[in-house]
C-alpha cells in the first residue's frame, strides 16, 4: 500500500473516531449531528427532512426518537447500566419508562449474547412500541436478585427522518449511484466505515479533471430511508442510473467481498470482480441470496437499479457483527484504506469504462508509428502485443473491460494502451 | 413413506396382479380385456377401435391378433412347452402353424437367454409373419432329440387396434398430458406398473378439489398407439399440451430414474428434475440418446410435445428387462408408491407453478402483517427469510419452480410460502 | 496411415524439397519462381502483380527486393558468412552495402541466438532500411577480431508484390476460403509445409465428382499479401465465404493443433474441433490470444470472415520455429500427410454438412424398409439406432455436424448413413 493510501486510511479513521461516540438511529438528533459533520467533509451535502408519517411505498416513516437519559440503577442507586456508557446499552426506539421491576421480571427486557460474554449486542424495536436494554451476557450474570429501577427518559413524536445526499454533475446526464448509511450507533464496520469512505470518495469525485457521468452519493438509515429516497427519485433514477453500489462494512482488515445485484450481470458487478481479482484473487463472493443491506431495496423488482457491493467483511459474516466488539480496534486504517481503494477502482472501471471501435480494416501497420519494432526477430513482437489485443476486439462489441477480462489484464493497463490507440486515430471510443 | 402411501401401493399391487395373467398384444382381446378392467378402476376411461389398415402417418394399423392355444408336444404327447402356463411362451403375432419338426429344425423357432437360463425371454414379430417359442435356457437344454408336434392356434384378420383414455377437465384448457401402454403380456415393471400408476394418479386428479389444467390420460399399445393417437389428434394436442409425462417402469425399488424430453428443458424436464432431486440425490438421470417408449413418438421433429419421463429402473437397463423375470416379485407395493409418489408429486408441480409478481415496489413491510419478528436481534431475520426470497424474485420472470431452484428448497415448502403471501396480496400468481 | 496417404506425404516432401533453397520474402524473384513452381502443381493457378507503393487500407505495398549476392569476407578474403550457402544468412530487405567494419562494430549487425547455437535465426526488416547478417552462435563465437567486408548486392526499387490464386467452381456460389503463405525463405514447417499441402488439397477437390460449394485458394506473402487480397476482394469475400482456414505449419509429427477464429464458433471452428477430436483427442487447442498469421487479418473486426486454422506444431510453439532448424528433417512425410488429411476431412465436413429434415412425422417404419429386425428381442434395435438417432435430430434446426458430436460419432459416419435415409426419402437435406 503506498504512502498516499496509507493516509487516507488515517484520515478516514480519525473520521470513524469523531463519528462514534454518536446515537445514531432511524431518526433523531444523532442522524442530523452525523450529517452535519459529513457536510463538513463535503459541503455540497445536502441534508434534507421528511414528515413522520410519509408514506413510502408499502411503509410509513416512523416517529422520531429521541433519548435524554437511559439506565438501570439497582436498589443501592448504583447505575448497573448506563446509555451514557455505551449506546448499545438501550434498544432502539425504546419508548420511555420508570418502573422498578424484580430481576426476574426485568430478564426478558435484558438481551445478551451467552456465547459471546464480553458484547453488547445491538438491538432494536423499530414499528412495534418496546423498550429493553442490552448488556454484555458477563454483566448480566453479575445481577444480584432483587429490584432494579428501569428509567428511559426517551420521546418518541412526530418529528423528521433526515438523509443527505451530494450530486457531483459530470459530462453526461447519465449517473453511478452510491448509497451508504447513517442509522447506528456506536458500531464501526457495519456503519461508520461507509459513510467515511463514502465522503473519501466525494471529494476524489469532486477533485478529477473530468467526468463522464454524474454522481449522486445518498446518506441515508438503512431500508426506510432507501425506500423513502426510492420512492421520492424512482423514475430519475430508473432513466438515468447506469451503473452504482451499496457502500458498508468497508473498514476491517480479513478479506475482501462481493455481492452482486439481483440480475448478476451489471456493469456493477462487472466491474466489481475484476476489481477484486486483482486487488485479492480469494476474495469472497456472495449471491443474491446473501444480500441484507439497501441493494435488497435498490435491486427489487420493478426498482432494479445496477447496484452491487464490494466490502471487506461482509455484514452477517464477522463475529463482532452488530455487537459493540465491531468498533474502531477492529476496524482500522489499512482497513479502511483498501475499502476506499477498491470502490475507488471500480469506480475508475465504470468512469472509463469505453468501447473501443478500429478505424482501419485489418491491421493497421504500427511500425510506421513507432508502434511495432523495426527488425522482426522471434519474439519482437511481443511489446506490442497489448495494442494489438485491443485492436483485434476493437470492434465496437466488446468494451474495455471484457478486453481486460480477455487479456487477463487489469483494467487501467488495458485503458492507458487504448488511449495511446485513441491519440494515433486507430480506434475511436464510444 | 406414510400409511396412505403404503396403502396406495398395496392397491396397486393387487390391481397389477389382476392384470397380470392377460395376454396383451399391439391388438386383440387382451387389450380389451385389459381396457375393461382399468374402466373398472376410473368409469370415465372411453374404449376406442381403430379398424385394421387404418394409415397412421408412416404406418398402418396391423391386423387384430388373437390366441386360443399353442403348445409344442413331444412325440409321447407331452406339452412340453404351454402358453397356457405363461403367456411368454409364445412369440407375439404368431401366425398359425400345426406341424411336426425334428429338433434340429425347431431350433430356430425356439427363443431363450443363454446368460439367464430362468428367464422366458419375450420376442415379437408384429410387422412380418413369423411364429415361434420362448422357453427358458435351461428348458431348451433339456429338450431330447426327436420330433415335435408345433401347434399355434392363432388368428390375425381384420379387426381392431384399441386405446382407452380420458380427459379429466380443468379451468382452462390447456392440458397435462400422460400416456401410458397396454400392449405387454405377463411383465410387470415394463408395463403394468405403467396403468395401475396412471389409474391411481386419474382417482388422484378427479379428487382435487380444483385443477388450472385439463388432464388427459391415454393408455395405448406402444408405438403404433402412440402414432395412431398423434395422427388423430396432433393439432389439439400441439396447441394445448404445455407439460406430460410417458409413464412407464415406476414400479421396482432399485431407483428413482428421469428420461428428459427431446428439448430437454420444458417444464416436465423442470418438474422432473426438481422433483427426483428431492425424492433421491442419487436419481439416474439420462439423456435422450437412451429414449425407448412412446416419448419417441411425443417428443419427434415436428410432433415435438413437452413429455419427459420419471421411472423406478428404466427400460433397457434391469436384468429382467422384456422377460418372464419381470414379474410381481420384481415389482413391489413400495416401488409402485414411490413411482406414483415421483408422479403425482411432478404433477403437484406443473399445476401449481405459477409466476409470482409483487404488488408493491420494494420490500413491503412484512412487520405490520406479523411476518417479521418486531424486535430485530442479530439472526432474527431468518423467520422471514423465505418470504424476502420469494418477493425478491417476484419479478413476473421467474416461476416458483425456478424459485425453489434457486433457494434449494422443495416446491410444496415455497409454494405454500407464496400462497401466504397471495393471501395477503403481496403478490399476485399468474 | 493408409499406402495412399503415405504416399501423398512423400509427394509433399519432394515438392517441398524442391521449394526448399528457393529466396523467397515479401515480394521478389523468389515468389514468382515459387508461384511458377505451383503453378505447375496446378495450372488453374493465375499469378498476380500489384505495384510496389500500392495502398491498401493502413498499408503500403513495399519495394521488390532481390539480391545477387551477400557475404562476409575476413581480411584474408575468405567468405565467413555466404548468402549462397543459406538465405537465411541475410536480413530479409537488407539494403545494399560495400564497407570495411572492425568486428566490433559489425556486431550490431549480426543476430544469432545464444541459446540455440547451432541455429540460424530468421530476421527481417521490411519497413525500415537495415541491413544484417545471421549465423549460428558458435560461428559468431568464432570470429576472429579484425576487419571484415561486408558486401550486400541487392536492390530495393519499384517492383511488384505477387500472389497467386485458384477459383475451383462448385454448384453454388457460397465459397470455401483456404488461404497460404509464400513469403519464407528456406524454412519448411512454417512456411512449405502449408503450400504444398494447399497444392494438393487443390488437386484433391478438382477430382471430387461434384462440389457443393466454390472452393478459393491463395498463396500470398503473409500480413501485406493478405491485407492486399482483402483490400481488393473484401465486398466479395465477406458476401460469398461460408468456412475456410489459413494453411501454415502442416509438416510436423508432433502434435495437431487447432487456433479458432475470433468468433470461435463458425462451421469452420467446428468443423476443427471436430476431425481433430477424432484424428487425435489430446490435440492442441489455443485461442485466439495466440493467433499470429493471416487469421490475424481475416478475422479482424470489419472483415469477420469464418477463417481458423487447423496445423501440427504450432508457429510459435516450436523451438525450431523461425531458424534454419526448421528444415525437411522436422518436417517428414507422414507429418505432411497427417496435415494434409486434417484439412482434407474438415473440407468433407464442410462440404458435406447439410440441415437434414425428416418427411414423415413420428418415426418412420423402418421394418417395411428393411432397415429393422423383423423378430424383436431384446437388443435387436441396436441395428438401427444410427437411423433412428439421424431421424430424431432430422428437424431442421441441427447439421449433421452437431448430430455426429452429439452422437460422439466421426461426422463420415452420420454422413454416410443420412445419405441412405436420403436414398429412402425418409429426410431431406438442405
Amino acid at each position: 500500500m503506498d504512502q498516499e493510501l496509507r493516509d487516507i486510511g488515517l484520515r478516514l479513521h480519525g473520521w470513524a473516531a469523531d463519528l462514534f461516540p454518536v446515537n445514531r438511529s432511524l431518526t433523531g438528533e444523532g442522524v442530523r449531528q452525523t450529517l452535519r459533520y459529513l457536510q463538513g467533509l463535503n459541503p455540497e451535502l445536502t441534508i434534507h427532512s421528511v414528515p413522520s408519517g410519509t408514506t413510502a411505498f408499502d411503509w410509513s416513516v416512523p416517529p422520531e426518537w429521541n433519548v435524554e437519559e437511559a439506565y438501570l440503577e439497582d436498589e443501592q442507586g448504583n447505575r448497573v447500566i448506563d446509555f451514557a456508557d455505551h449506546n448499545l446499552h438501550l434498544v432502539g426506539y425504546s419508548e420511555p419508562i420508570d418502573s422498578w421491576l424484580d430481576l426476574e421480571d426485568l430478564q426478558i427486557r435484558l438481551h445478551s449474547i451467552e456465547s459471546e460474554p464480553d458484547a453488547i449486542p445491538y438491538v432494536t424495536s423499530y414499528y412495534r412500541r418496546s423498550w429493553g436494554f442490552c448488556l454484555t451476557d458477563r454483566q448480566r450474570k453479575s445481577l444480584e436478585p432483587g429490584k432494579y429501577h428501569a428509567v428511559i427518559d426517551s420521546r418518541l413524536e412526530k418529528g423528521v427522518l433526515n438523509y443527505g445526499d451530494i450530486v457531483i454533475p459530470g459530462d453526461t446526464t447519465e449517473e453511478v449511484f452510491l448509497s451508504t448509511y447513517v442509522c447506528h450507533p456506536s458500531m464501526a464496520n457495519n456503519e461508520l466505515s461507509g459513510p467515511v469512505v463514502l465522503s473519501a470518495i466525494a471529494q476524489w469525485l469532486k477533485n478529477l479533471p473530468a467526468r463522464r457521468y454524474t454522481y449522486r452519493l445518498v446518506f441515508i438509515p438503512e431500508t426506510i430511508g432507501s425506500i423513502v429516497y426510492l420512492s421520492t427519485h424512482l423514475d430519475h433514477l430508473k432513466s438515468n442510473v447506469i451503473a452504482g453500489f451499496n457502500v458498508t462494512c468497508m473498514g476491517d482488515d480479513r478479506c475482501y467481498s462481493y455481492l452482486p445485484s439481483r440480475a448478476g450481470d451489471t456493469l456493477s458487478d462487472r466491474a466489481a470482480q475484476h476489481v477484486l481479482s486483482h486487488i485479492d484473487p480469494d476474495y469472497r463472493s456472495y449471491t443474491w441470496l446473501d444480500r441484507g443491506s439497501d441493494e435488497r431495496q435498490y435491486c427489487s423488482p420493478g426498482v432494479d437499479l445496477p447496484i452491487a457491493s464490494v466490502m471487506r467483511s461482509k455484514f452477517h459474516t464477522f463475529p463482532e457483527y452488530h455487537t459493540s466488539l465491531d468498533d474502531l480496534s477492529f476496524v482500522t486504517p489499512t482497513g479502511l484504506a483498501g475499502g476506499y481503494e477498491a470502490l475507488r477502482q471500480c469506480l475508475y472501471v465504470v468512469e472509463n469504462n469505453t468501447i473501443p471501435r478500429a478505424t482501419v480494416l485489418c491491421e493497421p501497420q504500427l511500425g510506421k508509428r513507432d508502434m511495432y519494432p523495426a527488425t522482426s526477430v522471434r519474439g519482437s513482437a511481443n511489446s506490442s502485443r497489448l495494442f494489438r489485443d485491443i485492436l483485434t476486439y476493437a470492434d465496437g462489441e466488446h468494451d474495455l473491460l471484457s478486453i481486460a477480462q480477455l487479456l487477463s489484464q487489469p483494467f487501467p493497463t488495458v485503458c492507458v494502451a487504448a488511449e495511446t490507440l485513441r491519440n494515433v486515430d486507430l480506434i475511436t471510443c464510444e
